[in-house]
C-alpha cells in the first residue's frame, strides 16, 4: 500500500509515473533491511545520485539543517563545496560510522587515487534512532549490509518497514521508508521533484491527515515480551479533532527525519539549500513542530549540475533557475515530503522488536476505521 | 473580533489571559497608522521588551531567518552578540532606513554616550512589502510616526490592519497585525510565549484554518479605481478541499511575515534561536510553504536574561532551561504564531487603497458562510 | 601615497595596472567626503559594480560576517538570493538609514515597477563607527552625499581620509579608505580580484608590516580642542618587536573593518561566500584579531555571473570556477585586502576632529623615521 | 623541544605552567600513535575535558568552521545543543567512522540507558589527512587504538609526531601536535585559555615565523624508497623574505588544521563560538590562508559552564562573560592557537613514511642555521 492508494494524496501539483524519488532519471534507491531474532530491527538504505562515479561527477547539493539532533557524516563539506562525492546512507544513529566506512572502502576501490594525488571523499551519512523496536546498542549493521543496500539500488524499491526504516515509528505508529514525487513544468519541459523520507519522528497524536482529520494509535496495554495484543485488524482508529496533545515532558520526542529530495531541474548550491529547508513545511503539515530530540535533516541535490573532479578546463559551465521561478520547486519539495512521510506510514505493517516494544501500522487503523 | 472568538483558536496549550504578546510581564506594543488619502496605508508598529532603557539592560534574544528575502536592519549584530539594544519596529519595505535613524536618535537621546564613550547601539526593525494596497514610493512613513508608535506602546493594543499592518495583505485577504500567547508551566510555576505577526504572506487559496477547510477570497472583477465592489456582507466563502492551488508562476508570492516572539522563560541565544525557528512551523501550519518572495523572519526574546552595558563585575549569572524541556516553547512557539496570523485575518476589516486596489477582510467572509 | 610606493606592498601576486578594485573592469568608485567646520568629518563612498542598472542585471554576490558587530543594510537578502541590486554604500554607523533610503529612490527613480508589479529593491549599506573624530551623533550625512557619492563614480579614485574613510581611524593611525589589486591567470587568461576597504580597525600597538616590523602611533599629551601638537614631520615612530600589547581592557576597540572585493573571474554564490572569507586573513596579517567591538564584514561580487530581474527563460546559464584553482582567489583575497588596509594608512593625512580629537598619518611617522 | 624553548613563542600574553591546554584544570590529553612497518604512520589523539562522566555533566561547547573541507562527526548537533557529550578524538581522514563508534561504544557502557531511556550520544571526532607519509587507504587505526588515547589522557602529554600528528605535515614540514596556553585575569581572579592542535596545513614556503621571517623546507632530492637523504643536521634554513610563493597550482593545499580551545573562564555557546572563530586568526599569523584543500575546523569548550543529563529542576543556572571583556580570550585564542602550530612544528622530529615520502622537522633547519 502507498500513501496515495490510501487516499493519503497530498496537495495540487501530479506525481511523476512512480510517485518516487526515482522519478528523476538517474536516482536509485536500495534496502538492506537488518532483522535478527526477536530484538534487531535495522537497516541500511542507499539512494544513489547517478549511475556514473560519484567522486568523479559529483552532483550539486545542499542541505538544511531543521533541528540538529542529529548524528550525521558529511554535512560540514556539504556546506562548503556544495556537492555530493559518495551515495547518500540512512541508517541507525549509532550505524553512522560503519556505514561512513563503508562508502569510504568503496569510493577508494574504484578510485585509487583518493587520499594520495587526489583528495580524500566524503561520506555522507544520515540516521535516525530506531531503538524503541531495536537493540540499537547491538551494533548490529555492519560494512556488508552497507554494501548490500548498495549494490541493491534500482528504480524501483519498496516503502514501509524496510531498510534503514525496518525499525523507525512516526506519531506513534510504525514508521520507515516513504517517498513521492511531483512533476514540475519549466517553459514547456517537464522535470521532476522526488523526496525519500526516513521518517522516524513525531509524538502520537499529533499526526494529521491531509483532511485535516488527526490520527493517533489506540491506547494497548503496556507492551510485554509475550506480546499478547489484539490483532491488527482489531483496532479502530482514535481520531481526535480538535487534538488533545499529550504533555511534551511526559512523550518526550526522541525520533528524528532525514529527508533526500532530489530534482531533475538545474540548480545550483544556494538555490538547493532553498529547496531544502522547505522539507520542514512538509513536516509541519503532517502536524510535527521539529521536536527538541528529533533530528530534522534534508538534504537536496540536482542531477543537471555536476561538477567533475578533474575540470580539464578552469571553468564550468552550470545551469541554473530564473530565481523566480522557484516557489514551484519549494511548494513540489513541501507536497513531496509531507506524501512521502504518509506513504512510509501507509505502507508499514505492524512490528515488534525488543523487549515486546510494538508498533502499530497506520494501515491496519485505517483500514479498520 | 479576534482569532479565538472567531472559532480560530489554534492547538492545544492555553492562551494568556490576553491571548497577546503583552502577557508577557513587561511587554508593550504600539501603533501608529499612517493612512492619507486614497493611496496612502501604512504604518509603524513597536514592540518594547521591558520598561527600562534597553541600551543599558539589553534582553538576550535571538533571530530566524526562514526565508531570507527582506530588508531588515539589526539581525547580523542580533545574530553576534546575542541582545536586543532598542525596541523592535515593523514598517513598510522602503521605510527600514527611516524607522531605524528613529530609533538611533531615540537611543541617544537617552544615553549620550553612544558612539563616543560607548559603543554604538544597533536598531531593530523588520518589514513587510505593503505595496498592493499603500503607495509604497511615496515613503510616507516618518521619523514621527515611529516616535508615534514607540510613544504608543502599552499592554493592551489593536490587532487587525493597525500600525505596520494598515497596508498589509495575507493570503489574497486583509493581513495586518495579529498576536496571541501560550501559558506554559515548568515546576509549578507559570509563563507565557506571546507571539506577534505582521502578516503579508500567502497566495490566495493557500490558507489553512485550524479545522482543516481551505478558504479563499471570492472571485471579484478586477479592481478599478471607481471601486464599485459588492459590499463585505454580501460575500460567501469559497472553501475548497482539497485545493486547486494557482499556479506559482501566475501569482507570484511578494509578502512576507514578521513574526516577534516573546517569553518570560529564562533561554540563551541559542535556545531563543531554537524557539524562533519554529515560528516556521506556525506559517506552515496556516497553509504556507514559506514562498520565494516572502521575506519570513522571526525575532525571539527573553525577558528572563539580561546583559548590562557596563556590568560591574566581568562574570554575569544567568539562567538557561533544561534542553530536556524545552518542547513545550518549541509547541507553545508554532501555535502561537498560527494563531496570531489567524488573529490578523479576524480582525481586518476590508480595505482599499491604492488605484483602488482591496483586500476583503476574512471575518466577512466567515460571516457570510 | 600609496602603500605600494610607500614600500608596504604586500604578498606575491602581482598587482593590477590600477592597483585598484577598480582594475575590475566595469567597476567604479565614487566618494562624498563630509567635512564642517571642526566637527563633522564623515562622508559617503560608492562602489559600483557595473555601469548597467543593477536592479535589471544583478551580480551575483556573497557576504562573510568575520564579527558581527556592525549594523549594515542587506545582508540578509543577499545570503538568501545572492545578488547585488544596487550599489554599495559604505558610511558612518548611524548614517545606514539614510544611505540605504537614498539608493532605494535612486532605484525606483530607474526602475518604477519597484515594490508594485516587481519586488522591492535590497540596497547594501555598510557602515564603520568614525566617532572619534566625527560628530556623529550630529547625523550629518544626507540623502544628497549618498547621491553625490554615486554621481561620482569613476576608474580613478582616492584613498585615505575620503568619502566614509574621512574621519575613520586603524590601528592609532588615520583610518580611511584603501585599494589593491591582483591579477589572476587561469588557462591563459588574464582575470583580476580588488578589494577596497573602509579601514577603522585595530588597537594601536597591534599594526605589523609586510616585513614583520609593529609600529605604534607616538605617545602625544592629551588631546586637546586647542590642537597643539607637533607637526607631523617631528614625529619619530615607535617600533616595537616583539610587541608588548596594551590591555585589551584599557583600549577597547570600538573600530570596524568593511571589505568589499570584486572579481571577474565567474563564480557562484558558494564560492564567492569562501572569497569572502578569506579578507579575514588579510586583517589577521595587518595585526588584528578581529576585535570584539569591530565589525568587520566582507561582501564579494563578480562581474562574470548575473541575474537577470526578469529572465526571458526559467533555465540561465552561469559559469563558475574548477574549485581546485580557487586557491589563487583566497590568496588574492588575502593578499589584497591587507595591502588596500595599508594603502589606506599610507594615503591619510593626520587629521583633527571633535573636542580636539587627532589622528596621526602613518605616513608621518613612516616619512620621520 | 617545545615552540617557546625554540624561541618561537608568541604574542604578548603570558602562559600557563604548562604552557598547554592541559593547564585548565580538569583538561586532559591522550595519544595512541599507530606506527607500523614502512608505511603506517598515523594514530589518535584524545581530549578529555573533564575527569567526570561527559554524557552526563556535558561541557558547554561550540565550533566554528573556518574552511569546511573536512569529515568530522558531530559538529551538527554541536552546533543545536551547544554541549560536548564525549571527549573529542583526532584521527586520520578515514578513521573517523571508526573513532566514533569507539566513543558510541565507550559513553554506552558507562551509560546503559543511551538510545533508550536516554537519547543517543553525539561522538566528536574530527581529523587530518595524513596521506603523504601514512599508508592512510589501509584504514589502520582500530577502537583498540582509540580506547587507548582515551586511556592515556593525563594533564602531561607529548607535542610533535605523536597519536593523530603521527604522519601529518605542516609548511613543507613534519608537522603533527601542538599545544600552547595564555592566562587570562578577571577581576583579580586568574583563569586559562589553551589550545591544542593537530596541524597539517600549510604551503611549503608560506610558514612565517613570530619575527616576521618566512621559511621553507631545503629542496631535497625527489623522495625514493631508499631515503637517501642527507641527515637533517646539514640541512640548512632557506629563508626567504620577502617571499617568492610558488603556483597555488603546482602545489595544491591538501592538509587540514584542528584546534581545539579550552578555557575555564564561563561563557555560553555564542561566545565560545566566537572565541572559536578567532582561531583562524592564529592560522593566519603563522602565513596560512585558509587554503581550500584544508578542512580548518575550532572547537571550544568551556569547563565552567555543564548542562547535566537529567537536570532534577527546569532551570539552570549559568555565568557568562561581560561581553566588553571578551577581547582578551579573542587574544588568547589567536596567540595560543599561532603557538601550538609551532610548537607541533618545533617538537616534530623528520620522518619518513609510505613510499619513501619524508618530511624534515622544522627543529633540524633552524638548528642548522
Amino acid at each position: 500500500m502507498r500513501a496515495r492508494t490510501s487516499r493519503l494524496g497530498c496537495g495540487s501539483l501530479k506525481p511523476g509515473a512512480r510517485n518516487a524519488i526515482t522519478d528523476v532519471p538517474g536516482v536509485r534507491v536500495g534496502h538492506c533491511s537488518v532483522v535478527q531474532g526477536a530484538t534487531i530491527r535495522t537497516g541500511v538504505t542507499a539512494v544513489v545520485p547517478h549511475g556514473g562515479d560519484l567522486f568523479r561527477d559529483k552532483p550539486v547539493a545542499a542541505a538544511a539543517v531543521l533541528n540538529g539532533f542529529g548524528k550525521s557524516i558529511g554535512l560540514i563539506q556539504l556546506a562548503e563545496l556544495g556537492v555530493l562525492e559518495t551515495p547518500i546512507l540512512l541508517t541507525n544513529t549509532l550505524s553512522v560510522g560503519v556505514c561512513g566506512t563503508a562508502l569510504i572502502r568503496r569510493a577508494i576501490a574504484a578510485n585509487p587515487a583518493i587520499g594520495r594525488e587526489a583528495p580524500t571523499v566524503n561520506p555522507l551519512v544520515a540516521e535516525c534512532n530506531d531503538g524503541f523496536l531495536n537493540d540499537i546498542q547491538a551494533l548490529a549493521v555492519t560494512e556488508a549490509h552497507a554494501e548490500a543496500a548498495l549494490d541493491a539500488a534500482a528504480e524501483s524499491f519498496a516503502s514501509g518497514a524496510v531498510g534503514a526504516g525496518t525499525g523507525m515509528s512516526c506519531f506513534g505508529f510504525k514508521g520507515g521508508i516513504g517517498t513521492a514525487s511531483r512533476r514540475v513544468s519549466l517553459d514547456g519541459s517537464s522535470y521532476h521533484l522526488g523526496a525519500l523520507v526516513l521518517a522516524n519522528f513525531g509524538r502520537a497524536g499529533d499526526l494529521r491527515l491531509p483532511d485535516g482529520r488527526r490520527v493517533k494509535p489506540p491506547t494497548e496495554a503496556s507492551p510485554t515480551a509475550s506480546g499478547a495484543a489484539a490483532p491488527p485488524g482489531a483496532l479502530s482508529a482514535a481520531e481526535i479533532d480538535p487534538p488533545s496533545m499529550p504533555d511534551a515532558g511526559d512523550s518526550p520526542e526522541t525520533g528524528s527525519c532525514i529527508v533526500v529530495l532530489a530534482t531533475d531541474v538545474p540548480l545550483d548550491h544556494r538555490q538547493l539549500g532553498r529547496v531544502a529547508r522547505r522539507a520542514g513545511v512538509g513536516l509541519a503539515w503532517c502536524g510535527a513542530f521539529w521536536g527538541h530530540g528529533s533530528g530534522d535533516i534534508a538534504v537536496a541535490f540536482t542531477t543537471a549540475n555536476r561538477m567533475p573532479a578533474a575540470p580539464e578546463q578552469a571553468l564550468v559551465p552550470q545551469t541554473v533557475l530564473a530565481e523566480g521561478r522557484i516557489d514551484r520547486l519549494f511548494q513540489a519539495a513541501a507536497e513531496a515530503t509531507q506524501e512521502a512521510v504518509l506513504d512510509a506510514l501507509a505502507a508499514a505493517e505492524t512490528m515488534e522488536g525488543r523487549d515486546g516494544h510494538r508498533r502499530i501500522g497506520l494501515r491496519h487503523v485505517l483500514t479498520g476505521s
